[in-house]
């Protein structure tokens, strides 16, 4: 996982029917780069969050073929 | 998932036989990279997108093993 | 796998359901990148070890599909 | 998927049994990496390809669990 | 894939139980990073390989599930 905080929201209006509703943030990592989560957890601006990469967060959607590559799996503590 | 925007639309004659039909096009990353991403979208030169990677990315298709490893999600709202 | 040395432990009170109980260490790689692991081990701060990345990390875990990209399989002797 | 330009080939007399036959090609992609594709389409040095990545590029192969992780999908139109 | 040059070889005593028997090398790839590969090869200091990366690499293990993300699948003849 990387750590990484949220800078940011976005919206897609138009999209592939499969992508998920629910929260798209901005993250900037650890390593300076920047990329969009889905955030199962309602997180804010600037909070600090632990992210899982690839096929892995994908794998959270269990009804759904969800073309997530990125996700948020906690918020940490600090 | 990462932002990137379309830079330009790439065409392959010569393809092996598993490649879907539809636009494959150019994109230019958050990071400055470039990559090749199948579009079902429909999305027009300087539209900003959303792209998922890897294998997520081909499990959009559900009727052939496609060897696609970037998807355009959507298109992000600005 | 790659090679790291363990920096540090992270904790997250607000977490997704499916994030193993477990050490989260923060790890310092080979290339001067920083991420974090599941630890199975009880590694140490400063220790050597070797990670696995991707969705092989994530089937350590027979009983959960747990959102976890990144794993210590083990301690480098030196 | 990355662009990139065949520069050479490789040849391994000493390889593990699922290497499937069929050429090596060096590539160097559009970001100035260097890496070694499987060419099912028989390309020629200098020839601009497109290049898939991961498992989606092993899962081309459907009758052996070929040790592939960058598959050639086509050669771009010029 | 990638090619490297191996460069040494690693020892983990205190290990997961899945983690395989055999060698486990250490590689600096083309593109100057450093990683450790399985070997099925009995590769030796200095020889030039090729290497698989991701879940591609795990599949080779066929009877368990070894986290493996990364695996010599050839020496490159010169």
């Amino acid at each position: 996982m990387i750590r990484g905080k949220v800078t940011g929201r976005i919206w897609s209006s138009k999209h592939i029917e499969t992508l998920p509703n629910g929260g798209l943030l901005e993250v900037e990592t650890d390593r300076g780069d920047k990329l969009v989560a889905f955030d199962p957890l309602g997180c804010a601006i600037d909070e600090s969050v632990l992210i899982t990469q690839g096929s892995v967060a994908a794998a959270y959607f269990t009804k759904l073929k969800a073309p997530i590559d990125a996700l948020i799996v906690g918020s940490i503590d600090e």
